[in-house]
């Protein structure tokens, strides 16, 4: 068993579960590389010393130039705010470091060619953080799809309803500026449906007219409550959309949806069936075929079991239930896997432009009103 | 309790539900008015004859200017093919009967203002079809929005999916030509997602895109299956909506998803809360109140029952559960109460005009690419 | 189509729902005995002459023996309360009539064999309003099971909770005393999960230990709220149970269980399979088959539709979902098919005994502490 | 930031579980103690040698009493089959070690007690595997039930139904014999039933009636696939169960129920309202409130979230799930934070005796057919 020299940048919600991937890997999956956790950044100067212990980094900093120029750090995480993904990434994959980058992949289609270019032409593996394409049973449901079990596919339906602002007394924050974040839910929450809805269906949105609603438009500036501040990002996000394959689809994101909380929910339809999938229930997928016995037809619970690899890293048993990290773990496992056979995993920073030019696409019809090829 | 004569033309799903409905509204509701069986009509002589002997009628006819001239007949259902609609509805009007109209309204929007206009010049009661509106459990969500349980209403979310044209290898039929049905998923099944759009938001689609999709080009002739037939109308139709209360949706239908057999799922978007309901499960609402303790949030699967009324003009306890008929008993038991108290109960011919307006600024939309005013 | 006079007597919840029954019958099945509603009766004048108007029958009686004595009636429902059942029950089979009686079959097992006795006698057929196993997705659940789709029967566990008594601040009434009406959730509840357990396993309780829990000990004087009076049957009822099967299974029941409407939840299970039914989402079975591939195996949601007979009666496609009152008619069509082929059909008077000695075993069980036959 | 040194025993299922907590339980908690890995054992030395590496402990052997000598390590965790439990841990707990113990603790109720005396005898801190209560919904339905929001308790009603020996085929095994391995379903699965029952309603259980059912009476030889082997233990163990609050319950478990796979399902029933459970999704409470508005009652389908600590040691918002290892990880911070509070935390070896009482009392009266002090 080898060992590969880990760095994770940022130690927020996914600085955090990196670092708790990194130490599950080699107890998980036994064979492959194992994380040595080298060093961990964090701009404040305490959360990254008292980081670097609980999660037991050998060396900690606050510069993420050290990372990058750490000689025992092989591969570097980017958890950090999507508008300093490109420059780190840049700068590790010019250092020979592979990436393991957190979603969306930057903050414009520009930034995500010059990254893209950057790994071309470099030898090392990029991964983007689309993580529940990950989940062992979604990846069996490609598999599944694959093998025909529902015919020829025939359309890709997916929302993602979040309730993050839900709340109209909810602060403004930099969230809710085009100027400050760019896009509202289409950057922060299509992205992760955009990469479902080409993970499910092996093709691409290529055509496609999108629609935003921004639900409250104006909220209270937090350091003065009196105040409004205007809102001028989506906080609804919707498209109908054309595949490269000739399926059409629909997508449609919230972040004001009360209720959800994970609301990542997707059918794909087929010829001979359909699947459905639903993220708050990861460890559940939904099948009909309509070859089964009509009285018998209807659509299956399949929970997540030995049979939809690589589940029994975690457990020996089907119904035991998988969590958010584990997944986290099985994406870290791909492209571990995809270093040591230097072959790419997806979604690699070539899949990642492609998303990044989808909801680029949104964006531009929703202000153009027409249908906008991609 | 008063009698009132009723005459149904078209013995078919609908003819038999209407007259199932007629048989059981004395009885279920007691009060109001009592409907006499008088008439039954089907252009099949021998159907025709079966049927007043079955249902009860105390005469039959294959001729509907029979019922519509029955000086016994008051109240006449129209269950007939679309496209007969116009022709019996006017008739029927101008003889002063009123109407119990199958969905949708007509065939083309000059026949439903037609339709309209003859309900103007009488003095007679109109409703449609869209008895998935009159369930006890939806008319008491729409209760519920009215009162701001779930607060200002922020969003309307619909879908419609049916799987009886799913199977590839079933033939052409008049359903798949546009000359000889109009459109295909768009006529048959948009029109009740429009009609629960308009009722759940107390607001109509006013601008639309639209799209469509013909997933099976080409279906086998029944007369001869060595050659195929082209399928020129809908399969799928999506839209992008925008409401006149300033809300923005989508609405989706296809009629070739296997496994959705009555797949009426919508979704209303609240500042406070959500609300959702599934056709395949009419007797249970989902309800989203963000109010609720923060450790005990959750949508509540609310059971139909005696606090849903008219629900107890059937059963007295709630968990017992309506059907899909006890339903039509509902949207009988509302034209007969417009009837006796001479008011307007909804839908009538006039909302029912706005719902055919809306399917044909879908067709145009579809057609043009263009965002299209209703 | 012939026809046959019916005679209603109680027009309480049952009584109302033997008339809705009876007025669709010939709609919904075509051919077969059409009813014809000669008869109505209630203690209560008042009440005997409005349902006589607003249910369609030809006369009314206070006196249960003018329905008996009529001539023009050939079936007689009896839905009054259970002490009543034996008397109506016996003089209506000694005037050669047919007898649709509601469950249980009556208060102690001498009386029901009373029945039986008459039921023997005569030349009639009886049939005991258990409509849950009439459900045509629970009939069709029975045929999977004989036909081996589960494998062999390894066991049955069933549940119903209801509410109805569960407020603790819910006076006290007739129900909660053991003189006024024998046991409690045992006879009221138990008695449909005993049919249940029967129907579906094809064999018999024969042996069982039970238990029964009074949870509101004592409730508050209706007529004077400061007394309490003393609760003396059972809250809660449970037994384990072995059959003439040889299989074992579970049965427990309560009426103070809060959040259950209708919670009749059972499953059935095989040595290749397994099927559950909840009664509160009636038009849903679960199904499932270790025969399928791994990774496909999962509960199947099975949607009642054509291919559960007599499901088509009511409706052509699956999902559109029947009700409680379409259950009924069910249950009212296998009695008139019984009686015009003159074949008795389950559950009979002789099928009742056996589910009214099953509760009798429970309570002595229950009584004694000891594991008792049947 | 403390550490503490830990040594694992035994590296199958639960062996992998608790070193993946203990990896994780650093960075997922931050504060409390950081588990070191000192020594790994398994009674293979190669699978010994390989674990140590892919986990990352210091050191690996074959010999138990390696670890419990081994002064670098102060927490030993007992993976192994239970019948090693007993001397493991009054090993460890005479060397002083601190036990995290899988369940059930023993195989005989006088083990158990030995074990406990050990324990007593000790300075150290005790912990059973007990871990589907520890999850973090669980506990928060158990502070909601604490807190009076369902009412007094009323009853608990729990099923835990695997499918793992549910194949007729499946060959012999040393579960399917009294002799080598005690009862079958009862020490293997009703055990983990009997600690939510306990947790869940702050009681116990002291008397009841149990049942047993072996479905399966003889299986093939695994070595001699031609000739059948007896099973004389119990596939199938039921009890009716009365508690020290008084109240009343029902507890069944199936090793041979097909299409479970992790089907911990109960029930709490309260005089205000019910909680329920379903351990296949652990990430959802359901909860019952009577005193909600009566259109609006129902089952709130409570998502797993930040206001479920200790969620948020692992994921910012609700609806991301957890999963059986996280659970693990809450578990063991609950050991941890015994040990440097020096307080026991539940499930000790204490309440762990309690546990097997209620197994033994089961199996003396499934033998006896007599209602049972524990
Ligand atoms: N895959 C998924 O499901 C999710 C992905 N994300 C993505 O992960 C990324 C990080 O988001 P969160 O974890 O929510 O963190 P965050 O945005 O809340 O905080 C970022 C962290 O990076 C640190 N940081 C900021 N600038 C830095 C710099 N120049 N150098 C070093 N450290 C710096 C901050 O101190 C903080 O610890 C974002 O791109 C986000 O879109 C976030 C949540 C879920
Ligand atoms: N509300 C709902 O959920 C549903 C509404 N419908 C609507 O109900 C209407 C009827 O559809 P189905 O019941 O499926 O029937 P169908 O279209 O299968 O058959 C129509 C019936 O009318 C008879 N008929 C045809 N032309 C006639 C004429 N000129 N005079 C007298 N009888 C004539 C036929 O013999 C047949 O009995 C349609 O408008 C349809 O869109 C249908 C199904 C569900
Ligand atoms: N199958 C099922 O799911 C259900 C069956 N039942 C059963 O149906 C029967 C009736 O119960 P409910 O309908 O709830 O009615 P109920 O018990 O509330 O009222 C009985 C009705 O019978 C009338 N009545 C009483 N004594 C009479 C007499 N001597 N002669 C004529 N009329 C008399 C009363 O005025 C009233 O209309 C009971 O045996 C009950 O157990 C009740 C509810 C559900
Ligand atoms: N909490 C839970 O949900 C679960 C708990 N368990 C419990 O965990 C314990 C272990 O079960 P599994 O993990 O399934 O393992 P197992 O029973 O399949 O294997 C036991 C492991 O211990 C090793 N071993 C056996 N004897 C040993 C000895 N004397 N010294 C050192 N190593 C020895 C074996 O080589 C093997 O690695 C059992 O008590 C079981 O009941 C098992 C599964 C789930």
């Amino acid at each position: 068993m080898q060992e590969i020299g880990v760095g994770v940048i940022g130690t927020a919600f996914m600085g955090k579960a990196h670092s708790l991937a990194y130490a599950a890997a080699g107890t998980a999956f036994g064979g492959g590389l194992r994380p040595r956790l080298e060093m961990v950044c964090d701009i404040d100067p305490d959360i990254a010393k008292a980081k670097q212990i609980e999660m037991g980094f050998a060396r900690s900093t606050t510069n993420y130039m050290d990372v990058v120029n750490d000689p025992k750090v092989q591969l570097i995480s980017i958890c950090v705010p999507n508008s300093v993904h490109k420059e780190i990434a840049v700068a590790a994959l010019k250092a020979g470091k592979h990436v393991w980058c957190e979603k969306p992949m930057a903050t414009t289609v520009p930034e995500a060619e010059e990254m893209l270019a950057a790994a071309n032409e470099s030898n090392c593996q990029t991964m983007l953080g689309y993580n529940y394409t990950q989940n062992p049973l979604v990846q069996s449901a490609r598999d599944l799809v694959n093998e025909g079990v529902i015919g020829e596919v025939t359309g890709f339906h997916g929302i993602y309803d979040v309730d993050n602002e839900a709340d109209p007394d909810r602060p403004h924050s930099w969230r809710m500026s085009r100027e400050a974040s760019g896009t509202g839910a289409n950057a922060d929450v299509m992205c992760h449906l955009v990469s479902m809805a080409h993970f499910m269906t092996g093709a691409e949105v290529t055509r496609l007219v999108g629609d935003y609603d921004t639900v409250y438009k104006e909220r209270k500036d937090p350091n003065n409550p009196e105040q409004m501040l205007p809102v001028d990002n989506d906080d609804v996000c919707t498209a109908l959309a054309h595949f490269s394959s000739g399926i059409k689809g629909t997508l449609r994101v919230s972040r004001v949806a009360w209720g959800r909380k994970c609301g990542l929910r997707w059918e794909i339809h087929g010829s001979q069936g359909m699947i459905c999938h639903d993220q708050e229930r990861l460890n559940e997928l939904q099948l009909y075929k309509r070859s089964d016995d009509p009285r018998q037809q209807g659509f299956r619970t399949i929970h997540s079991g030995q049979y939809h690899e690589p589940y029994s890293a975690f457990l020996p048993n089907a119904g035991h239930t998988l969590g958010f990290i584990d997944v986290k773990v099985c994406e870290l496992h791909k492209l571990l896997t995809a270093i040591s056979e230097n072959t790419p995993a997806w979604p690699s920073f070539e899949d990642g432009l492609k998303i990044e030019k989808v909801m680029d696409a949104i964006d531009r019809s929703a202000m153009s009103g027409a249908w906008t090829d991609v």
